[in-house]
């Protein structure tokens, strides 16, 4: 356990120094992230194993990589990892503890490039089936959105589970589309994210954890006007937008991290909009799990994004969508952080 | 378009007889369906191309096939069919019309086995999204579930949507599972399935029917309780046990088919529940497609499962739910009958 305490502790420090990248950040080229190389916010630090898909360089195929504390990336496509597709992350996801550990060994005496001069995709670009998600899992942000929408008085007895389309998946720092025809009202959502490790069904709320592979951040982007008013108030398509969930940078595996309490932030340009803690969710990670999965077989490198906190746009006195040029920054502090782009579709 | 119309014609007659499908069926082992080959109620008859994924015998991998009008089904992972990989429907759909005319020969030149002695599966097994859903979209059945929720008074003026899961898949033939534990209120629906052909985002309602790839029958079949009451008022869980979502029994493209007025049944133990014809859908598949498409990006092998008609179970006085060992019929004149048995998990 000293190994997680520590990353905690070095995570905390990392954020406390977090406050110098900002300057560093604003002069990065905001315009067009998708032309260049990922501009990743340098990784906290730290011994917890941060597992990538990436492009060495814009020609190259994805692969899997490690991030270690000191921001290289170690190409797991090469050398000795074995029993797994060194292409896709739910391959080392079902392949198991040994193959874990053997990656695991793999970072810790590989090197590698810079993990700014690489392109981070999301962890697991094309998922087999639409992410999971859960909402009004944070009592605040059931309480701003019961002011706005007039309905649903009392909070569920079970969690609200709704999913995003497989085609929201986007990565840490790339751009976000924004098309005035689709949606003028488009609204951040910080989650964490878990990555379920081994398949099951009716899986009882004890067991859930060892069933979870890991964690990552998530960006649950809405359209709310569709969410809400458009489609009989069912939230799929409103959630489900081309590129609207961007994940990552990474993927942290359950046993390096905690999340009980976790630090949720969301900044648009610098300002801080919704800032809170994991210990402030009504289900937690078992209890989501255990419900999800009755008479519903999850699988290795299933998504679920566990809902967000109150801070959203459409909550605020005037609300506030994002519009072109706004930089959406996604962070749980000691697991990563997105920065994502709103940019215009071109006409 | 002679030969849909004498498809449509032959269909109509096959139909007709259809009654003395009835005592045949009767004498089918109910208990365990599973364990042998599909037992397709016969074919329609016709020109109509039927696109089936199959096994010939237990021990083999799936592949395509074609069933023939006197049900023979071509095996289209033999001979000449070129282009496409033949175990993936997905495959055969990306690879455009000059495959699906190569297919179309092969079918008519082809010999094979009686569809009643392969095991047939769902088309496309294993979709890679989940599978899109139209919630409301017959008035008649909106009505009867106003009466029954007492909420949504008014009519959307845009197609509802929600997902049902890729575990949802299953076989025409094949069991739906029943798991008192997890819901006592399993319901049936009827509905047109329509597969996506080519890819597209933000597609016009004049362009959409070129965007169908063909057309297939599914039950979204529903935990009632679960999606009502359990889930905060979102659809999707209740909506996504595993096995709740048979679909096929194959898919007749859409230069075979014509969808503005097909005739839909669901039978319980013999008994018509449903029974209306597609004309009375609200918003038309080439609406449904403009609306789903709008800032989300379609692709080819995407499931739309476009809304039931009134009659089912929860709607009547009193309610009716299946229960193990009822057997659901669930028909699309001139495309297909599947039929699925309830089946109680093991304790």
């Amino acid at each position: 356990m000293s190994t997680r305490r520590d990353f905690l502790h070095l995570s905390a420090a990392a954020t406390a120094a977090g406050a110098l990248a900002g300057p560093a950040l604003a002069q990065a080229p905001a315009q067009n992230p998708a032309s260049g190389p990922g501009r990743p916010i340098p990784p906290a630090g730290g011994d917890a194993l941060r597992l990538v898909t990436f492009r060495p360089d814009a020609g190259s195929a994805p692969r899997l990589g490690a991030v270690r504390a000191d921001g290289r990336v170690v190409d797991l496509s090469r050398g000795a990892a074995q029993g797994f597709d060194p292409a896709r992350m739910v391959s080392l996801i079902e392949a198991g503890p040994a193959a874990l550990a053997a990656v695991r060994q793999a970072a810790a005496s590989g090197d590698g490039p810079s993990v700014e001069t690489v392109r981070l995709l999301a962890p697991i670009p094309a998922p087999t089936r639409n992410i999971y998600a859960v909402g009004w899992n944070y009592l605040e942000h059931f309480a701003e959105g019961q002011a706005v929408r007039g309905t649903n008085a009392e909070y569920p007895a079970h969690p609200v589970f709704f999913t995003k389309g497989v085609n929201t998946v986007n990565g840490p720092y790339d751009p976000i589309p924004y098309d005035p025809e689709v949606s003028t009202a488009i609204d951040w959502e910080v989650e964490l994210a878990v990555i379920i490790g081994t398949a099951g069904r009716n899986i009882k709320e004890a067991d859930a954890m060892g069933h979870v592979f890991g964690y990552s951040v998530i960006n649950d982007t809405t359209a709310r006007d569709m969410q809400i008013k458009l489609h009989g108030g069912q939230w799929f398509k409103g959630k489900s937008l081309d590129g609207y969930g961007p994940i990552g940078p990474w993927i942290v595996p359950a046993s390096d991290l905690d999340p009980g309490d976790l630090h949720l932030i969301t900044r648009v340009n610098g300002v801080v909009k919704q800032d809170a803690s994991t210990k402030q969710m009504y289900f937690k990670v078992a209890r989501i799990i255990a419900e999800l999965s009755r008479g519903l077989t999850l699988v290795p490198g299933d998504i679920i994004a566990t809902g967000t906190p109150p801070g959203i746009g459409n909550a605020r006195k005037p609300p506030e969508f994002l519009k072109p040029g706004d930089v959406m920054e996604t962070e749980i502090v000691g697991l990563g952080t997105l920065r994502n782009v709103i940019q215009a579709v071109p006409a």
